[in-house]
């Protein structure tokens, strides 16, 4: 049956299942960035996470919770691209086929990396909606199982693994900062955080460019938002999901926006401290903190979540040597 | 009194001395790799150490041996930056005076992390053998206890708790790969490494550009060799070490070169797969497996100990980018 809300439990039960599939990523202590940022910072480097992204967690709890026999049929999810090699990656593993709808402008290292953990990769228009249809006509052509990548509640769970990971390196953590793009990773690791110990903040950060999220909470209601090109393109947020939204109202302390701009500073801070790739959508929540968007102390125990890396090469460099991306990013 | 060797007791002891002071780094498999290298490969990720390379065990492990009277006259060493920068921060968390006499080119964001941690550094010539006279002269006016980046038995010690951290992580590891520059690190860890287990193989790499240790393997003898810039200015080697020498001749299995383009190369490959910042000097490891010059199985357990990550960003952003460094490189 499929699941229709995501609690503790389910998070603690997803901790069991892929505890022998996953990384534990270490938490990072970077005191050399705590006069920077304002406060005692810690990162969750989860670009260090099995195919460079946290998103293999969500992938496989939903995955080894597929009944054996649909399974067999194979399994099928859309991606910018993280998501998509995660459930390349847990294809590959358990010998099961996997396709992946990918935009056609998604960085080549996700459709490369994908394509080499054998799943078949479908390029397909950018639009969202456009993507999907295509999911759903493979699916009913050949018995697909979808692994939707934020509305999927067994995938919130898996994500949500990271709050009780934070949580058991930093029992005193006071406040936890996570991307929101779709909404999977937040509304996991706010549902891990609060049904745990409510005083710990969560603050999810969006990028100004894309943020149906932060727009719809200032209206007080779901709201679209029309998006511009971001850097950071694993979490382009023009709608929010269905089953997210109503989790991250109820959990998440407060949403900020981050610029173009600052995002940049935040890859170069990650790279220059930490010594870690952080692809652009990893690195809002270091922006949020060197924007001054959120309000810390500066002897505040705050963990940054470092979402993903998996950016092309040249691309990271430009970005270390202040030279334009792309357009004009 | 000053120790003469250096032996696994030595070792095991260090670890327990320096335990609570370092991060335990973690040892990823990367498997995306495995078809590019031609073995199965770990990476020991040491960037990720405190302060940003593995310097901090050894020197951590030496002052924490000085007796207290001697201590809190403070320390000195001279270093191409990373053991610097151990001092320094060894120095502020003990609460004791560090200087740090730096080679005038040394990366910027060497010298400026040892100035934010409250160390002394001196801007001093290139040369070796200058910059050792000015850390005499400051001895002989201040009292210093010198601590020697690959000299000092205390510092090669705390190296070797890397080896410890490997073969716990990996009881079958059948290979480990180690840049050599003065050749501390390499010292410690194979004897950790021979006198655990001696049937593991131990490889040494050196940048072709300066690779004094290479040129003493091949002549039988120790040889001087009149070095060319390099990349991996952390392991600039034109003379063997007095103390590491026998050593490295009793433990070491192979000692290899690689070639500026490889060690670019792998920079961007570490990056790329990873999602470490690797400076070039950290790289030459992957780059010798990228040459082919160490022979390897398919299905063999290579361990490659990234030593660091502390390279100015824009340097690393143009190794991305395919763009020259510096002058020829």
């Amino acid at each position: 049956m499929e699941k229709t809300n995501v609690t503790i439990n389910d998070i603690h039960d997803a901790e069991a299942r892929i505890d022998k599939y996953i990384r534990h990523t270490p938490l990072l202590r970077e005191s050399q960035m705590d006069k920077i940022l304002g406060c005692q910072i810690y990162l969750k480097p989860e670009m260090l996470q099995i195919t460079g992204a946290f998103k293999l967690r969500g992938a496989l709890n939903k995955i080894l919770s597929i009944p054996k026999d649909e399974l067999k049929k194979g399994i099928i999810t859309s991606s910018s691209g993280n998501h998509g090699q995660a459930c390349a990656y847990a294809g590959q593993m358990l010998n099961i086929h996997a396709t992946v709808v990918i935009p056609e402008d998604a960085p080549t290292v996700k459709s490369r990396n994908a394509k080499n953990m054998g799943a078949e990769v479908i390029s397909w228009d950018r639009s969202y909606a456009e993507r999907w249809k295509k999911v759903d006509e493979e699916v009913k052509e050949h018995g697909y199982t979808i692994v939707h990548p934020f509305e999927d509640f067994n995938v919130m769970a898996g994500q949500g693994t990271i709050g009780l990971e934070i949580m058991k390196s930093l029992p005193d953590v006071e406040t936890v900062l996570v991307p929101i793009g779709g909404g999977g990773l937040i509304s996991g690791i706010s549902t891990a955080i609060k049904e745990t110990n409510p005083k710990i903040r969560v603050v999810g950060v969006q990028a100004a460019a894309s943020c149906a999220y932060y727009a719809s909470r200032i209206n007080g209601k779901r709201t679209e938002f029309e998006s511009r090109e971001t850097l950071a393109d694993g979490i382009t947020c023009g709608k929010t999901g269905t089953n997210p939204y109503p989790i991250i109202e109820k959990y998440v302390d407060e949403i900020v926006v981050v610029k173009e701009e600052t995002i940049k500073e935040a890859v170069k801070l990650i790279a220059d401290y930490a010594k870690l790739i952080a692809e652009p959508t990893s690195s809002v929540v270091i922006a949020a903190l060197l924007e001054g968007n959120i309000k810390v102390r500066s002897d505040e125990k705050v963990c940054a979540v470092l979402t993903s890396g998996n950016w092309d090469i040249d691309k990271i460099g430009k970005v270390f040597n202040n030279e334009p991306v792309k357009g004009v990013l």
